[in-house]
């Protein structure tokens, strides 16, 4: 198994995602090997600095980054020796099982759906985040922002996608989907959620339980929270503040504490040809640690061929 | 003045609309008169075991109710003596010059779009929520749930009414509108919001400041966040339940204890010809008191003029 790493990618690159290779290959079998790619020179530094041979890893040297304010679709295509377009070609001819990269979001979801590209019977990939449990465990919430404006049969495969990453990679067994919606009863909501909720309803695909409220998402009643990407990107984002807001207060809590991004290492993009795994800008060494594990998880747990399975 | 308050809407009505009147009735001037709308036998015995004279109020008995689950638009047609459809008549006769209720939201809207009728040039009436800013003071909400879907040029509507709103009753000067979207730049966001933006940069309605991201929403870069009431009804019921775990986990904050929808009384629905407040079901005795006065603070400023003057 080959495991590709973005070298480059990250408000902390190349340092951080150095130093969570070095963490990430003291958990990895021997079979499991990281592929670097990005600047050789400049990895290689640090890996010294840090008294680290550079035998334990393969490198795929670029000469190119793109920067995370960049246009995605104008950087991938003008950036061919970018560590992102560099990384999606090996992804796409097979010599890494895996890519991840804590670069530039919009383009590792352009890069994805170039190269992997997406797999057949998927309408639109969707982005994922965790969310931490007020009882324990966690939920999954897709979209977050990979599509702004969906359709009802999006939706639905959202919860094909979201219930297959939930019980494959995270272990949860017949994965509750709920649809994220602003009442309870079936006719509630606009027109997108009114127009989902009986698709959603009638599946064999997953097991769907209703409508949940903005005040559910952290509750126990359902595992996976199925939206469009706007709301989604939304909530996302409010749920960060507020855990950024509990620290700079200092309240020390186990729930909160399991926002930390940190543990769960990225977001996957899901329904692309190929594991690939988006990192926060703001990644540490041990998120990128985290994001390596999870597309060694969802190299392992063989998530792609599973989705590639339900949608056939 | 005549200020309506429903007297048997909300969960704990009539105990709690009695005792959030008679601590009105404390603060109120001797020209800003209570009508106490509902079940005058009950009202008066709850005013006598508080030894509370009911000749501080005036009354006007009614002999239905209509429950929280209801259906609005049935309720509102099928129960012409329940305290909302009679508040709503007083209302639209001229008999009180405002009216609330913490009852059924929805027979709230319905009732004002019904009676007192949709401002002419607004096109769909919203309702707002305040929204505690962590430096201290306030910010405000709109739409949360009225409008599930809607136009951009209702999204443009949307920003003077809460501008309004905002200098008006709260006295913030020349209020910040920004538009809640998934990335700071004028594309972004979806169709929604794309369509919207142009018209809310070039209106010379509001002072508009751009886009800002669910992570911005307690931000002080911003006194009006603008959104469907889809989307905002998902963003209020999340930081409700930000609210509750934090009292749950017994965390003591000055800005978390700013999020208690008791000190302030309840949502106004604005763009219709009339002060009218919704109250959270929940309401406490404290809730009620406070939403007498902002209906009291809607009248005194001249809200409703103002709304009108601004889409003549």
């Amino acid at each position: 198994m080959k495991i590709g790493l973005d070298m480059m990618g990250g408000d902390f690159a190349p340092k951080a995602t150095v130093l969570g290779a070095i963490e990430a290959y003291k958990v990895l079998s021997a079979e499991q090997k990281l592929v670097l790619i990005g600047d050789k020179d400049a990895t290689v530094n640090i890996l010294q600095e840090n008294n680290f041979s550079p035998d334990h890893f393969e490198f795929v040297h670029t000469t190119e980054v793109i920067g995370m304010g960049e246009h995605p679709t104008k950087a991938i295509v003008q950036k061919p020796n970018s560590s992102i377009s560099v990384g999606f070609n090996l992804l796409k001819e097979g010599n890494i099982q895996a890519f991840s990269s804590a670069g530039n979001t919009g383009a590792m979801l352009v890069g994805a759906m170039f190269s992997v590209k997406t797999i057949p019977g998927v309408m639109r990939p969707a982005m994922t985040t965790i969310v931490p449990k007020l009882k324990g465990g966690l939920g999954i919430l897709l979209d977050v922002g990979a599509n702004a404006d969906c359709k009802a049969d999006v939706l639905l495969q959202f919860g094909v996608l979201g219930s297959l990453l939930a019980e494959s990679v995270y272990g949860i067994t017949n994965p509750r989907v709920a649809l994220m919606n602003i009442g309870e009863e079936e006719e509630k909501g606009n027109l997108l959620c009114q127009a989902a909720y009986p698709l959603m309803k009638n599946t064999p695909l997953f097991n769907f339980v209703g409508n949940i409220e903005g005040r559910d998402l952290f509750e126990d009643n359902h595992d996976v929270t199925v939206c469009d990407g706007f709301t989604g990107n939304v909530i996302l984002k409010m749920a960060e503040s507020f855990y950024v807001i509990t620290l700079k207060k200092r309240f020390k809590d186990e729930f909160f504490e399991r926002f930390n991004y940190e543990q769960y290492g990225g977001s996957p993009i899901l329904g692309v040809n190929a594991p690939v795994v988006v990192g926060h800008g703001i990644s540490s060494p041990e998120a990128i640690k985290n994001m390596i594990l999870l597309s060694k998880d969802m190299i392992e747990t063989s998530l792609i061929d599973k989705i590639k399975q339900a949608f056939q």
